[in-house]
């Protein structure tokens, strides 16, 4: 069957995630509103779609990746706009393309580019709020961009990752880990070959500690290496997190 | 009774505008959502809020201004922060303040500046679906700047305001009437002493016309003469438009 790569932006405020994390089958999510609407364009034959990034809750994205196959050929443009006929307004297709063979948009990505944005001011403007998180009060900026230069390299993140997460390694290199300080928000963007579930916010939390003060560089030191999820602060709110970008090798590309 | 101003930044999108336009007297309208939070903090007392300008339903607002009477003084700062702590989070109170005696913030205002921004791309980002209008086509650049240059000075705008509306003078006077244009996107600032209803949705609706050929300027300039709604352009998109400032005389400043 024809296989095809996609990339979608959402505003996933009234979405579930990508995927269903619970057992409620009734939920929003974006794999359930894009697979519905692939299986329409395919005439019933039920599509699999797979995501670079199974985004949690609230998260959204500019970039999002994904690869299904048809059961039968369509032009990619005509198969972009049709799909954008049928999906509602905060699910969009920017592109779609013929895809490479063997191309999955989860185990071929080499790459992924997330954007944080916080907003500290005291009242935070309705028109952010879909998509920044609200941590009123001035932060240390000396003391949140030496925080995220802690991050850059090859760490295991045990520590940063939610519980019940299946993966084989905790071991991830972060390539990028900068931090934009504006009055009253915060623009984080971190790069890495890979993410471990609520890795960004959970980095993004110990942004905030270090900025507030709660904890040292050196004691978030310790509780990266500790390799204990307790040791570490909470993760930020999922609404200001966006998956920006995923990287392919170039065999990946048509 | 004391008299207070507050500044308001709101997300249009799902408010009826700034009061009722119909008979509708269930749907959500920011002066009834604003006057039962006030209400509630007078204890009961029926507390009436002015806006500078009364908004349509879907356009927002970063500085829209408001005066109003309450029962019984009341310290500034407590009074946002307790009326924030009443509004859902789409209608937000930046600041407030005691206001000058005989303050309206209606009457008193002297100026207005509006932001209208439109999106060109053929897809439209989720993200900007809330805050921009929609218009997929490039468009000519110099015939749109050439346009808004049309607005600029004192000129009668009848052409331009939506029917019903009840006015002694259709002349206004604009001082500022500025395009931004970007890859996909354009921003537009407009300032005048005063704005008819609907009225900068209508210049939008010009400068579309104006951009994408189906309007000349000359035969712009001769539907501006005209005082005739029916010569003019439709009106832009109502969720593309915020109230950015509202400017007042030093006296009116306490």
């Amino acid at each position: 069957m024809p296989l095809y790569r996609a990339t979608l932006a959402y505003d996933g405020t009234d979405f579930e995630g990508w995927q269903l994390q619970s057992a409620a089958r009734s939920a929003r999510t974006l794999q359930g509103t894009l697979e519905e609407a692939l299986t329409r364009l395919g005439g019933g034959t039920p599509v699999r779609a797979h995501a670079a990034g199974r985004t949690d809750a609230g998260v959204h994205a500019l970039g999002q990746v994904v690869s299904f196959e048809l059961p039968r050929p369509c032009e990619p443009a005509a198969l972009a706009r049709a799909l954008n006929g049928l999906l509602p307004r905060d699910l969009r297709v920017l592109t779609a393309a013929e895809a490479a063979p063997g191309f999955h948009a989860r185990r071929s990505a080499i790459g992924k580019l997330y954007r944080y944005e916080l907003d500290t001011g005291r009242v935070q403007l309705p028109q952010r709020r879909r998509f920044a998180g609200h941590a009123p009060g001035a932060l240390d900026a000396v003391a949140v961009a030496a925080a995220a230069e802690l991050f850059l390299g090859r760490h295991d993140f045990a520590s940063l990752m939610s519980s019940g997460s299946p993966v084989k390694t905790t071991m991830r290199t972060v390539t990028l880990s900068q931090v934009q300080q504006e009055p009253e928000r915060l623009v984080y963007e971190v790069e890495a070959d890979g993410f471990l579930r609520k890795m960004v916010r959970s980095l993004v939390g110990g942004l905030l500690a270090a900025g507030r003060g709660t904890r040292s560089l050196t004691e978030l030191e310790r509780a990266l290496a500790a390799r204990d999820r307790s040791a570490w602060p909470p993760p930020a709110e999922a609404r200001g997190l966006t998956l920006v970008r995923v990287d392919y090798p170039p065999e990946a590309r048509v």
